[in-house]
């Protein structure tokens, strides 16, 4: 009872987040809804006499399979299922009539051969990488193939209803263009905008977030509502860092969209954008690995956070200023209108005031230990040792252990060396971070010099 | 002519490499022509006098959909064919009995509204994650659902062909297990092993290229060959990053193998370490970062690599050291081993070391240039940004552009910077890594325990 209800909220819940997460998916879901039910009636009430009967199976499971997400998607599948199926029964027809040389005995034989050696060949065709975004029209190649082969034999009639077929699997493409490009159409190359967007207002999120955490950790401590923050980060980072195969299906289907809208998608610019943040992501994302060992340092009494306190005002400007920056970029993307010239003059400031305020203290880069303590350093060495060994034995009973314990010893280890080199660690990675925002700033340049962005306007600056 | 030699020597190594890579393709390719033969004769020749004619169809088509590479797949997708088939005529076959009761113009209607509700319904269920591993039931289900229900109007004789229909699917997927199980069986469990095992030896190997062409840049400066390589690296790092969906749809598939080795394959163990990897691969990836920008520090003449070369011992063995676990990590989990309780006494000894030798010359972390250098530095500042827009400026012209430019601004940037900043940067990452190695050696350990790995032996640790 009490149970069931629990699992009842769940499943509510999860069915509701589904759409709520994009709701464009509810109106994918009546459109394929409508598609089906238009190539049914089409059959079921047979307007124009066709009697195509059972064959209309292929209209029904052409829709289901070729009416995909976005526009170009349907049409690569559909024109992949057209050309599979045609060549299939090209391939088949030549097969019959070859068997049909061969008398009663040889003909299952003939047709036996042709079907190992089609089925393994065209397989093997599937692993080829370049064949990648053609594997349905392999599969449906294989599938037309093998059945016209197997069941031609049993009856003659199915060579007449060949051509029932085709134009069924005929009709249900045109459906699923209808559907799909003239009724509430989505397009991949607006999805992959979309998504180049959301990289970028992600990753000024998490540079904001990262910098915050990383001066403040002596206000909250926490530790549950950290831990718990922390997974939610680290989601955000796998989303950027791994969607890549993602959009890359997004820019192949992107491909064999026509132009439908007074803006151009330029799918190769954005590929080659792609690329470009996801190196950037992988540097913000080192900052964040500086940050979790790093709160470590700073929450034992040993090593007290005076080297960051000394740097924390230039370091906070110049995130700040890699956020604007990271966010203008995003609405020159959205707007697609280029981004202003002088976009990152405040950035270069802000670089410059942290490089003198670095070089005006050059005595802090001294190691915060002196000599002496080389001295006691190597009993807690040998402590660290064998705290690990303990830990180890202690997991050894517990089994509800969590999956990225990542601060747990890193901490101990890194307490040897001096506050200043985890320090120096993170501000290199946030110049190096600063550094390589201007290698997106060109390439969001050459996205809108390929996308015919518009002229940059003042007044889109200023508000 | 000549062009045409040209593209078939690619095609033709194309389809080499792919059998190269992983030779288990062919085997696997002509183990599908084998399912296929076997079913199709099987229709051809009808030795059991079943007379199912044209729904050999469903035969053919369930080997060349559920005929998997791995028995864990080919299980679940057989399953799901199975279970989806069943829930679709039962469901048809409801609807059928309630649009009998509506009449001759009824009927269309009640048929009509039913595909419509189940299409959009079933299409929406497609999009919640937790429903991923069913996909391919999902859509068996519409597709075999939908052809009923629209077939089943136009001639009775379907309801008595349903039978056939499910025993034909069930003689095919009886076919596919036997071929993906008896014959040469690729198991899932293993697959992920290896790729667990493939990730240890790469990661072994990028940490070892790293640290060799961190401190032996200054010895060959060809740009060319560098470039070459360093896409190899990414396109390494990318592979180990990037993988995680395929690994997890492995592990999905591993759960459903049965035992079939002496050794057992606890997929949520090797996941578990596979999340644990993947942030030692970013942290790995973080120090390649802090080359990228690193080299070009050193190859101007402003900053000479004295930090580097001060510390090139104590790091270079802590790299040892960690290539030295990581690879005997690898080696206990192919040979089903536990490691050696001592795996990582060699690389405490190294940090220690390092961490000695920095704190013995704490004067080198002062910034290499005094504070009398700030006056000169503004200038230097704008000359980077000049540069900066002129370069843009150039850029703008010439189409063949690379599109990893990393090194061309960064390099201006970070000589601010004093050179000490960076090398502390690639020290801290350094520590951290050994640091983190800790958690893997932890994993590897909980993974033995969950298999039931063998004793660590001496010998096994001498050879």
């Amino acid at each position: 009872g009490k149970r069931m209800k629990r699992v009842m909220v769940v499943i509510k819940d999860e069915i509701y987040n589904t759409g709520k997460k994009d709701p464009r998916r509810m109106v994918h879901s009546l459109k394929v809804g409508l598609a089906l039910t238009l190539a049914s009636l089409l059959f079921l009430l047979d307007p124009f006499y066709l009697d195509i009967g059972s064959n209309s199976v292929w209209a029904l499971q052409t829709v289901i399979v070729v009416l995909e997400f976005t526009a170009g998607a349907t049409l690569c599948k559909g024109v992949n299922r057209g050309i599979g199926t045609l060549s299939a029964i090209f391939l088949a027809f030549i097969v019959q009539i070859i068997a049909h040389h061969f008398g009663r005995l040889g003909s299952p034989v003939c047709m036996g051969i042709s079907i190992f050696v089609i089925g393994a060949s065209t397989t093997y065709a599937r692993f080829i990488s370049s064949l990648k975004n053609y594997d349905h029209g392999v599969t449906v190649f294989l599938l037309t193939f093998n059945s016209l082969v197997a069941s031609g034999y049993h009856d003659r009639t199915v060579w007449k209803s060949m051509f029932q077929r085709i134009y069924t699997i005929g009709i249900g493409c045109v459906v699923c263009l209808i559907v799909s490009v003239f009724i509430l159409p989505y397009w991949s190359g607006e999805d992959l905008q979309n998504s180049v967007v959301k990289k970028f207002e992600v990753l000024a999120e998490l540079v904001q977030a990262e910098i915050e955490k990383y001066f403040q950790e002596n206000k909250d401590k926490e530790e549950d509502s950290k831990s718990s923050e922390d997974s939610s980060i680290q989601k955000k980072y796998q989303e950027i860092l791994e969607c890549s195969s993602k959009d890359e299906s997004l820019a192949t289907y992107a491909s064999w969209e026509p132009r439908h809208s007074r803006y151009c998608y330029p799918w190769q610019q954005y590929m080659q954008l792609e690329s470009v943040i996801n190196h950037f992501g992988h540097n913000v994302f080192a900052i964040h690995g500086c940050l979790e060992s790093q709160i470590q340092c700073a929450v034992s009494p040993q090593a007290p956070p005076s080297v960051r306190a000394l740097f924390r005002e230039p370091c906070q400007h110049v995130a700040e200023e890699v956020v604007k920056v990271l966010v203008e970029l995003a609405t020159a993307i959205k707007t697609h209108h280029h981004c202003s010239p002088h976009i990152s003059d405040h950035l270069h400031e802000a670089l410059q005031e942290l490089n003198s305020s670095i070089q005006s203290q050059p005595r802090l880069f001294l190691t915060s230990k002196p000599i002496q303590d080389a001295e006691v350093y190597k009993p807690m060495e040998l402590q660290w040792w064998q705290r690990r060994r303990q830990s180890v034995e202690q997991s050894k009973d517990e089994k509800t252990r969590m999956i990225n314990p990542t601060k747990s010893k890193t901490a101990v280890t890194c307490l040897e060396f001096s506050e200043t080199l985890p320090f120096a660690a993170f501000a290199s990675l946030l110049v190096e971070t600063a550094a390589r925002l201007d290698l997106l700033i060109e390439e969001v340049e050459d996205l809108g010099k390929a996308a015919h962005y518009e002229e940059f306007h003042e007044d889109t600056d200023i508000k």
